[in-house]
């Protein structure tokens, strides 16, 4: 069973205790997440496994990135489960911290990338990626990791964390992991488990509109517009996709893009029910 | 000589090296200065030097806690004497980056202590505090310090510094230091050298003011009203205070206090001609 942790005192006294236990430097590697661990996670997992002498996973569903209206209370939460799993894989730390820990009485303190954090996700969740690096950088501080383990599925998140890593200097490299799939195509997310099995017919959507983008271009089309009319034509073709927040071609710094091409990004957010899902696609 | 990097790379590798070189763990000191040392600074230093195996001392005008009509192209800047004080003190590592090695381009990332940077300075200040908090993470990013030395004599910086230290969970334990002030009383600041001769003795009037209303303290007047009435009226007698920002009275956690009493702080900032000082001082 890997180390739980639940202070951040004692997560920090173990770690000093490792790094100083041996007689060549100990590499660390932390993998954030809400718990709920699913094959995206463990792609995560297995890549700091390989490039660390110690991974730790943190398992903390971070109240200051949902906003009033979100499904902070519903988020899915199951501890011994997300133990089970992170034994299985050999993580050696799972810190899993209250919020009384993370957040003491009087915590006033915010973390805020102007500009990237304002478009996309930011128009739909205001506050979402304060909330995000606050807590991002905390965990980084806590445990001081040499790598910081992060999934493009969530690809604005990674490019904000990866902005922040830069502009405060601090000494971790951010890796990115590609997004993994359910055979079907969706994208893993903890938040998959709300749909029922009519809704994931629904969700599906977005993956075969990336797939539709990807023949578009292939085929020559390379306008923005007129992917984007072609995709959200077809996303509306599924019976419970309930509204677009938005369909957006970027570079790979979230740059929008008139002329798309290889390396490009197609970022969709929408709602099936009442479940809101994220995905994004590189161009190739 | 103490060791200068201009380098973030270069600081951080220096100081790697020394960590490992040694048996037992190498603790490290951090000064965080604007440069032209006073005697404040050197106490700070001073204290540094007693505590850790190694002191660094910072030596950067940080642009971005500069109002667009403040100081910052007048600053006084003379890294060749700062140099030389650090040598004679017995400074280990001077660290004086460029703004290109601080601010990257694309740079966008704030960090921000909502309420306490809202009050007294940042009132008339908007954007100081910001600027601070940023530079200070940053600092203690590059150098990842045991112990951070902070001035009394900015004693909103010190608190607030404190508060996002406790907030971020950033492993470091920031030091106070008393506040070091010249023969006549007046609090050393590198601003001292704008004051004229004659600007200088209305500069008193602060440190005199507080020995007034430490005066009337212990003749049992408490009343905040009362003793600011009788500060303002001391300090205007002055000639050449052209403005006062505030006179403040507040708990040692800078919140506003009715009734004064032994801790309490009392917060002054005004201006001599177009030099603007503050200073402030613990109630006994």
């Amino acid at each position: 069973m890997p180390l739980l942790f639940r202070k951040v005192k004692e997560l920090r006294n173990h770690l000093k205790g490792l790094k100083c236990d041996r007689d060549k430097p100990v590499s660390v590697g932390l993998v954030p997440t809400m718990g709920y661990l699913h094959e995206g996670h463990k792609a995560l997992i297995r890549e700091s496994l390989l490039q660390n002498d110690i991974t730790v996973v943190s398992i903390y569903v971070n109240p200051t990135q949902f906003g009033p209206n979100e499904d902070y209370q519903r988020y899915p939460r199951d501890l011994q489960r997300d133990m089970a799993i992170c034994e299985d894989l050999g993580v050696d730390v799972v810190f899993a911290p209250t919020d009384e820990e993370m957040y003491p009485l009087g915590f006033s303190t915010e973390v805020y990338v102007k500009g990237l954090s304002e478009v996309l996700e930011g128009k739909f969740r205001p506050g979402h990626f304060k909330g995000v690096t606050t807590i991002v950088l905390k965990l980084i501080n806590v445990v001081s990791p040499d790598r910081l383990y992060m999934g493009e599925k969530d690809y604005q998140q990674l490019k904000i964390v990866e902005r922040m890593v830069k502009d405060l200097l601090l000494p971790v490299e951010v890796v990115p992991v590609k997004t993994v799939r359910e055979p079907d195509g969706l994208a893993c997310s903890s938040r998959n488990v709300y749909l029922s099995e009519e809704e994931r017919k629904s969700a599906l959507s977005i993956y075969k509109s990336f797939l539709l983008a990807q023949e578009l271009i292939n085929k020559g089309i390379k306008d923005a517009k007129t992917l984007r009319q072609k995709m959200e034509e077809f996303i509306r073709s599924f019976p419970l996709v309930r509204k677009i927040d938005y369909i957006a071609f970027t570079d790979k710094d979230l740059n929008p893009k008139i002329e798309v091409e290889k390396g490009d990004r197609i970022l969709v957010a929408l709602w099936v029910g009442n479940t809101r899902l994220v995905d994004n696609w590189e161009v190739s």
